[in-house]
């Protein structure tokens, strides 16, 4: 793409960072994030590398998601692969949006096929209380070695995301103990314990800040902040409960690195999300892009939109709405195309490239 | 409340249809849903008949949820006395919003604790063409007979409220065979073959109409319809697959009986639910009432929208919420006071009661 040779797993090859850097400042997706022009919509798909994958399927039959997550080598190999493979314009490192807890004294478990499982959930204020501060990450070097090994191995003009769950997600599942359907349990702690519902996100977000950077520092041209469940909340509540925490995390990250704040169901949120911070909001398929945009403002970039379930569909129809969702962007410059939530376990592969490429060719100058 | 002598069991006692009427119509839950002013701001709650109270568990532990709701008597008891325990101001016969499904020849079913189930889920359109076209809704007769005991049983002045899931729900019931997080198989019928979707929407539509209809005709003063998972659709969606059979049934129904039109997760779609019809547009509370409102127009009423986990707090905190609610609703003519979804199974009925209570004070005039 730029010219610049690639750095491939055959050569083991590292430039120098100063030759990275410029590489990578000027793909498409870093330019996108400043809201610069770029030569097309760049675009990357939430959850790009998964189940969907029949190589990912053949690594879990050996292997469960969390030794995945743990063994670098392999984590750096899943990421690669699905971004070769898709033809997208940014990587994500593959790990999950929960590895964070387990250093607070978290048991993280995740069942065959089924979502994560926590065994110790934090239901009161002296469980909150007992939780571990993050002093230092040491423990989640596995995913550092991930990024390092990933970013050795990437394209050197192909930028590699971080991630991390939101405060909001991450005290969900830690209070639910797994996924939530009415969220009882952590919306019952928010409404009658102002003071350890403030403490347990006080305590992810100082964790959060730790972990982001250190994401940065081993090589990630950018973050995202996942907050997929914040929808369920009112924005009342978002503005007294959630605002704050995201604020002084999106504030506290390496200067000069491109943030996405994401959500899904967030209609009702999306000004206040925008004021919680990031350089880019990334927004779900409920709410129109165009909408979406003029509702936080041209002057942050936007991720979006499709909806996933679109993937199921033939090709013409992925075409069709690739090109309704580029035409409410209107060419405008900070759009990343994207999913609004992650492929499905059960998406066709041909149709997630068919997308990629659909995208490209529809947005070129 | 009006000073008509009530209609109790203990009497057997009818009315002439006259009386009624005059008490009915003069009650302020009518009242509001013609936006007329108001002694204090009418209340009831989705779900107020349901596991969340103990002689509900009782009668369930005799008999299963289709049993009940297909037991005229006891379907009308447990309307009644739900009612009568919160003191609410209306009434809404215990039925499921999927009854309607089984004259098609979906055969339905409900786990212990679990949600629907339906064995032979709709996912082509030759499974669309086999479905029954329901002609007539003498099958449901078990329902109109509940209307008819409760009618009798209740208050003169407590209106009943009717209800059935709208197209869209039962929809996505029938073709994921119950309930679903990511609508794939749903939202892959509707993407991929137009012609198939359109035909269930209107084969649903038209089984509604008449649904609803004997549902008044039985003695509902007012009917809901629930398109509880209708915000898991973008707006665009919206627009095409779902907006013209709702406008369909909407415009179709017995003329003068308010229709309450529900939603969950609708911070997309609240304009599209107005234009699709309804004299009152039920909102969660994702969406501030006074921004729903505003959004929808002020020349229809609206319904909500307290989060269900607020009834999990103290009796102080659920004061709070209605006073920051009323005030949202700013004493204007045509609010009702309800939750943002059903009361949960695990919800303190004392709490329940507390929040009746705190509105009919809060907004006494």
């Amino acid at each position: 793409m730029s010219g610049i040779p690639s750095i491939g797993k055959e050569t083991g090859l590292i430039l120098k960072p100063e030759s990275n850097t410029t590489a990578l400042d000027n793909s498409p997706f870093m330019r996108a994030c400043r809201r610069e022009s770029v030569p097309h919509t760049p675009i990357w798909l939430m959850r790009q590398a998964g189940r969907y994958m029949r190589e990912y399927r053949e690594l879990r039959a050996r292997l469960s998601f969390l030794e995945l997550c743990k063994t670098p080598s392999l984590a750096a190999e899943v990421t690669v692969n699905a971004a070769d493979r898709l033809g997208v314009d940014a990587a994500i490192i593959f790990a999950d949006i929960l590895l964070i807890v387990e250093p607070m004294g978290i048991e993280l478990a995740f069942g065959k096929g089924e979502g994560p499982t926590i065994h110790n959930p934090v239901r009161t204020s002296q469980d909150v209380d007992r939780l571990r501060e993050v002093d230092g990450v040491e423990s989640l070097e596995y995913v550092f070695e991930a990024i390092r090994q990933t970013r050795a191995a990437l394209s050197a003009d192909l930028p590699l995301i971080g991630f991390s769950g939101a405060p909001f997600t991450l005290a969900s599942y830690i209070i639910e103990g797994g996924g939530s359907r009415n969220y009882v349990h952590t919306k019952s702690l928010m409404y009658t314990d102002k003071g350890a519902w403030h403490a347990l996100m006080s305590l992810i977000s100082r964790a959060l800040v730790k972990y982001l950077n250190a994401q940065i520092f081993a090589g990630a041209q950018a973050v995202q902040l996942f907050d997929s469940w914040v929808g369920s909340l009112s924005a009342d509540d978002y503005r007294e409960y959630v605002l704050p925490h995201t604020r002084s995390i999106l504030s506290s990250l390496t200067p000069g690195t491109p943030v996405i704040h994401f959500g899904t169901g967030t209609g009702a949120l999306l000004e206040l999300m925008r004021e919680a911070g990031g350089d880019v909001i990334g927004v779900d398929w409920r709410v129109r892009l165009d909408e979406a945009w003029r509702r936080i403002g041209h002057d942050v970039a936007v991720m979006g939109n499709l909806d996933p379930v679109a993937l199921f569909a033939g090709k013409d129809y992925i075409r069709s709405q690739a090109t309704k969702i580029l035409e409410q962007a209107a060419g405008r410059p900070g759009h990343i195309f994207n999913l609004g939530h992650g492929i499905l376990p059960e998406t066709p592969v041909e149709n997630v490239i068919a997308l990629v490429d659909a995208v490209h060719e529809l947005s070129a100058k």
